[in-house]
């Protein structure tokens, strides 16, 4: 089993689920008021969709870093593969759903917990295929990882699940809270970057 | 004609119509209710964005694995192929007129029974291109099979057709049980392989 | 130029096109009327499915076709290249115009001009593009055609413009019989490749 | 880091970007009016559409030219190519919202500038890019440029930024004029490279 066609495939998926969150957007009706003011009501919408676009094309990054390191792939990669992009293609879903009742009263901390809890599992199943890949398949790896190397790794990768777990949990307390935190972890990783001359390898990790 | 183009094309299209169901999610008009009142409400189409969201997973892989078999191809597998990405692409389609009946009173047997019937005519377009494959086009092949292995891979394909013949026909019955049904073969065909070490080959076949 | 980045581009492109058909497949409202019946007045958007989704499958066999040919591309074939590519993006569009209008009294014959004239002018930058190819960038060509072979295909070309003129122009009398062309054409196209052992290299030719 | 992933998944999300703009043509409601003349109404979803088109398709056409000057990529690359996908998957959005806007009264001036401003930022950000590639990442380019060289590409895309700051200013005047500068300004990339035998090697620029 080769894994370009993996890559293709995983590469696909991404782009669209990036791209499809511009359909969050919403034209504001004519005549419905002043368009300055109805389009600065939509603050909610843009800043999740900066949030979230940068959120996924991070996942992209680290998605690139992490099939990069192997040989090949089996029917248990893939389908964990598989299972990873379901959870990064229902993100336009749950960005337009905290975007939505941000605007409203009513339903925003709840709507708020469910985004921060998808780019939670998100990152769970980003995890769960690279511990599988560091624990179970060492011999699909293209370079020899010690064992102390394998657990490094995999401690900064359970690590970069914090953020998004306390995102999640401070939604009961402030939706807006819950939309900075996740604004900020995709800052993070995609600041130094810029700027630095030795980025870190895979950011989200 | 090379391959490469015919699998970047049908990774496209597979990746997209995967991608695209997430458009069937919708977001609760706020002020209709509670949220997670009214999230509730909504598990069919959840329900029906995994289970179609694994199957279109499973069939990409089994697309995967039949293209990798060819040295080359010609018309009459372009052509069959782009019958079977229709079918393909057509599911966000009876994916959402199943989830959508699910959650109504009244064509909710129909619904399920063209959900099924989309499924079962996908894999039965899948079923007539390996077909063709294996019995009229076997000096593309990579590798020599026997009359008798590729008699016994065309056998298992058409067992795999006997589920989603099953599920269409129950929705006569139950609509929920078209849906398990459904969700149980795709299970089915992911489990393994994220567990055992010696996967099968093409899981649908 | 390399023209690989040129085809994932075009190949993207029209995966997307033939995908978004699906968009104009429409749930119909739950208690609105029967499912069945329903479904059945919807026939003219399943219809102009079919046949758009059989039609962009032929361009990109053909496209693919011209592209195989070519050694590299320069800016001329770039921009030709995209103008093609838009007349194959707007396809969606026109024909969820049609298969509205043929549901609906009044229009109808409009709505089915403009589907059949999206097809012509489609064909009209396919033969442009391949025109250019052939007469003006000979020097690309990965092998050496004589003037006779080239100004064949380009007959060929010009021939295979007929039957969207026609479909175009009988919108006046029928919009069902311009459908009805536009999916004989695909059908003329698809149908020997599923049978013959030597098809004809490039169909819509 | 490979390079062939980055300019894949940019492939993708420029062609999903430019082919999600064919949702920004809306099929008249049926019985609304004569066909014909609610079709005239729509001209401005009509020419957004072909000027987002060639515009986007002549970044692609940039973009590739950009990318294929490097040897490898690295984080700081990566991000910045993320912000300038960002930049162009979020125009069919500010082209719906002009073309939504033109068709009304009130609102179109500051949509006309929202539209040119989009247009103008995505020239910012590939200008960003293109300066850091030449300026802080000159180990990456496959061939030497000197100083000079480098210094006059840059002021040839800084001067490309003109047309759209104008275009954006001007909106306030008349945001029809803001859609015939960016229209002007495609045609402009566009024209030469179909008709002469030495095109510019990377219009926008």
């Amino acid at each position: 089993m080769s894994k370009a066609r993996v890559e293709a495939f995983s590469d696909g998926v991404i782009a669209i689920a990036i791209t499809l969150l511009v359909l969050d957007l919403h034209v504001p009706e004519p005549g419905s008021g002043t368009l300055g003011h109805e389009l600065a009501k939509e603050w909610p919408s843009y800043a999740a969709y900066v949030v979230s676009f940068l959120t996924i094309g991070i996942i992209w990054v680290n998605h690139t870093a992490m099939l990069r390191r192997l040989n090949r792939v089996d029917h248990s990669i893939l389908f964990l593969n598989l299972l990873l992009l379901m959870t990064i293609a229902v993100l336009p879903f749950t960005t337009a759903l905290m975007a939505a009742y941000l605007k409203a009263t009513g339903g925003e901390n709840l709507a708020a917990a469910i985004y921060g809890g998808s780019l939670l599992v998100m990152s769970l199943a980003f995890y769960g295929m690279h511990r599988h890949l560091l624990l179970a398949r060492v011999h699909f790896l293209q370079e020899h990882l010690t064992p102390e190397v394998r657990s490094a790794v995999l401690r900064r990768n359970a690590i970069g699940l914090l953020p998004y777990a306390f995102a999640t949990a401070v939604a009961a307390l402030s939706p807006y809270l819950t939309l900075a935190i996740c604004g900020a972890v995709a800052v993070f990783y995609a600041l130094p970057a810029t700027t630095g001359d030795t980025p870190p390898e895979a950011p989200i990790e």
